[in-house]
């Protein structure tokens, strides 16, 4: 995936928004020597002094000007919000021959601001990455590496322009997939910005009220999870985003409602809980890499100190490599670790380990 | 919560349904010395001779009887859709002095149905613990220890037999918590029977998509999880409280349209989400404690083999006890791993330990 020779060399790139995602993008460029020299540009000096003084870039500028023309890549990199008022700003310094992308979470209307603009080099595109800690201080090459990078060409988007940004994305280290715009913005409607309004609304239910809170078990807390991430990005994204959020709503109340129907008839709302049961165990669990940990181990631990330490600690001795662990929070499941290892030989081996101290064990190696 | 001259002495205590809660509850009574003769009723002969076997009671009934009137506790243990019938096949036995009471998830129908079948020392209860692992092979007297336990009294329901209860519940070491039936299936309609609806209607708009698997990050994963629970017993739960379920979901919708509503008004729904955060930051994590762990410390793990196992194993060594452990699946918090620590100063000994091995921390000791 990240075979320097696969890559394109890009002789000038420059990066408008040096934060997180287009920090590690300038620093993948250059650590993965896909670009020759990189121009950061970013309305705050301090963020273009910082950027300096990390060596995240080559070269800072203040203001769009002739030096844009000398760039082969561009990457809009700036908060959704600003996108388009950036890509207005850049789009008169453009060279007609430079690879532009950006790295926003909504693609439709940008990729409409940019056709507007005239930019035929664009490709829509959105890293599927981030971090609770923003900022170009934080910003690090890896953060790309192995996530699904989604690029959205329209129908005037060149193939040269698509192929040029797939092998980009791939030279970073990244996945791509490619959509449509409309699709991406439906996908991400359904799994991402729906949910999080579920979640709102939920949250908002058990507001002010302590005895729903002694209440909530770990299913409560699971669906409302979201609801904790950062308001004013989780704002942008669905507003953005609503005409698709509209129709993922539609869809999902025509869903809720039928559930509520089916009360009526406990047959129907038994098939129904049994397929909703089977589509959810068959989610592939999606982190940091593409590759799911299918190899998982489940362990009953009994309330006592330190269960979690001792099973960890006995792995680890064992040198077996923890990739994932999860404290069932289904209160069925009371005390349950879920723990994702290497292989099904890996499994085999931690199953045997735990049952010789005590532990009960299931396993899906 | 446990001292043994706070609990009542049963003389006689009748378990019908002998499964994981109502072996439990036996376990609990003679362990902590609160009946001195235990004596289970079940429709299966090979569960009875299970539990006979597991020294879970002294005395095994197959049908109801003579035997039932020598009995000052009775507590219906079988599962919620055959607690009605059982109810009526035990009435005409019960003796006027016994206290009463049963286990089901939902209140409001079997509290009416006792009042009907005229058994006047009956306190509806709710037991809120229970495993992915059922039957009498599981049953253990630890499973009911620090669980809120709901006792659901009706106008009717003398207070002696309520105080009776009360102290059943304190002497096999849960908490108490008294409410009317009608506010205790609002609430776990709103808590419980509410999401795993939308969260199985979640599930169904992925159904037999593969990009949309590709796509669902973490959150997503999260407001799914309780839809791979067991079909039959949610789906029992759901059906019984469905009255209740359908004002929560018609308050649920409310919430939902208003902040589709908010789509046309950024700055009301930034309001919203923000509220929505703080709500959601300040549910208590309920686990099998009641205290919860408050001693969080947040720690970012880099994308290298076994950082889970670096963390605990160094914790381990120190002698801290790891309470509850949690890999942040929201993609903004890509590799973090949330600790649950068991004291202020567990945490600062622990951040500064990770901190010196390099590592970044966050804590809210």
């Amino acid at each position: 995936m990240s075979e320097a020779s696969a890559s394109p060399v890009f002789d000038r790139a420059a990066i408008a928004g040096v934060g997180l995602i287009g920090g590690s993008v300038a620093l993948g460029l250059r650590q993965r020597l896909l670009a020759r020299h990189v121009i950061g540009y970013d309305a705050s000096v301090e963020v273009l002094r910082e950027a300096e003084a990390l060596g995240v870039v080559d070269e800072v500028q203040t203001s769009p000007g002739e030096w844009l023309r000398g760039c082969d890549l561009v990457v809009l990199a700036a908060p959704m919000s600003a996108l388009a008022p950036l890509a207005r700003a850049l789009a008169p310094w453009l060279s007609p021959g430079a690879l532009v992308t950006d790295v926003g979470s909504v693609k439709a209307g940008i990729a409409a601001e940019l056709e507007a603009l005239g930019v035929r080099g664009f490709v829509p595109g959105h890293p599927m990455a981030g971090s609770e800690r923003g900022g170009v201080t934080h910003a690090h090459a890896g953060l790309l590496e192995n996530a699904v990078w989604v690029l959205t060409p329209t129908d005037h988007t060149p193939l040269t322009a698509l192929s040029r940004a797939r092998a980009l994305v791939e030279g970073l280290g990244a996945a791509p997939v490619v959509m449509p715009p409309d699709a991406h913005d439906a996908l991400v409607a359904t799994v991402s910005h729906l949910p999080y309004l579920v979640s709102l609304a939920l949250t908002h239910m058990v507001a002010r009220d302590e005895r729903l809170s002694l209440l909530a078990a770990g299913g409560f807390r699971d669906l409302t999870r979201v609801a904790s991430g950062d308001p004013r990005m989780s704002r942008d994204m669905v507003v953005e985003n609503r005409a698709a959020l509209r129709d993922a709503l539609a869809r999902f109340r025509r869903q809720l409602e039928r559930l509520e129907a089916d009360l009526e008839q406990p047959g129907e709302l038994l098939m129904a809980a049994s397929e909703g049961k089977r589509t959810r165990d068959s989610l592939p669990v999606v982190r940091r890499s593409l590759l799911p940990p299918k190899h998982d181990l489940v362990v009953a631990v009994p309330d006592k100190p330190n269960q979690i330490g001792v099973v960890t600690q006995a792995l680890g001795a064992a040198g077996l490599n923890i990739k994932d662990i999860e404290v069932l929070a289904i209160r069925e499941e009371g005390g349950a670790l879920r723990l994702g290892l290497e292989s099904a030989e890996d499994v085999r081996r931690a199953a045997a380990l735990l049952r010789a101290a005590g532990f009960e064990v299931r396993g899906r190696g």
